[in-house]
């Protein structure tokens, strides 16, 4: 059978209300996965091998799953690509203000402190 | 020598201007680490064996100094005592606002959700 054609396993997504902080902050904490994060704020979806990341595949794979298990990440499979969306509205509605608090935090550190 | 004499190592505590906020992520994505700080917040220094969790005395070392060395805590020598207070005003310096945006998600993450 093709590799296109091989069935893939159904990607979970926890439901908002299912999602847990802790889960979330440790999903963030990892430089990757922050980067992932950040290009997603800046634009709705994106093809999985167009991460400005250089990590090997399999690692890629991994740090999809810590982010889409925590709810951060949204991902579908569309013929032979898989697709990935940040759950921006979702996180919202749940934790209010906490993806900006914790990004902004981010990109204010990544800058030279006062 | 009586083991209150020993000489203890030296507490290590980073500058503001060195926190890493994916640090703090993951010294905050632990829930007795998250627990540690919701009693901080309450009382501004504590006596270390007085913490409301449930863990080894040596779990509880490595959570502190978890917390210590992503710039959480600020830990001090009274005697035969070590004193843990929040670094609050430290933190929202650097990174305004995370704390309290962690908290909060992580205390309205507490109740049922809606």
């Amino acid at each position: 059978m093709p590799r296109s054609q091989r069935r893939r396993p159904t990607l979970i997504h926890p439901e908002p209300n299912e999602f847990d902080v802790l889960d979330i902050l440790h999903a963030l904490s990892d430089p990757t996965r922050m980067t992932i994060v950040q290009t997603l704020r800046a634009a709705p979806e994106r093809a999985c091998g167009t991460f400005p990341v250089d990590v090997a595949p399999s690692t890629l794979t991994h740090h999809f799953r810590v982010l889409r298990e925590a709810g951060v990440i949204r991902q579908r499979e569309d013929g032979n690509r898989r697709w990935t969306a940040l759950r921006g509205e979702d996180l919202e509605t749940r934790f209010p203000h906490l993806l900006d608090a914790i990004v902004t935090a981010y990109e204010s550190g990544l800058a030279p402190p006062r």
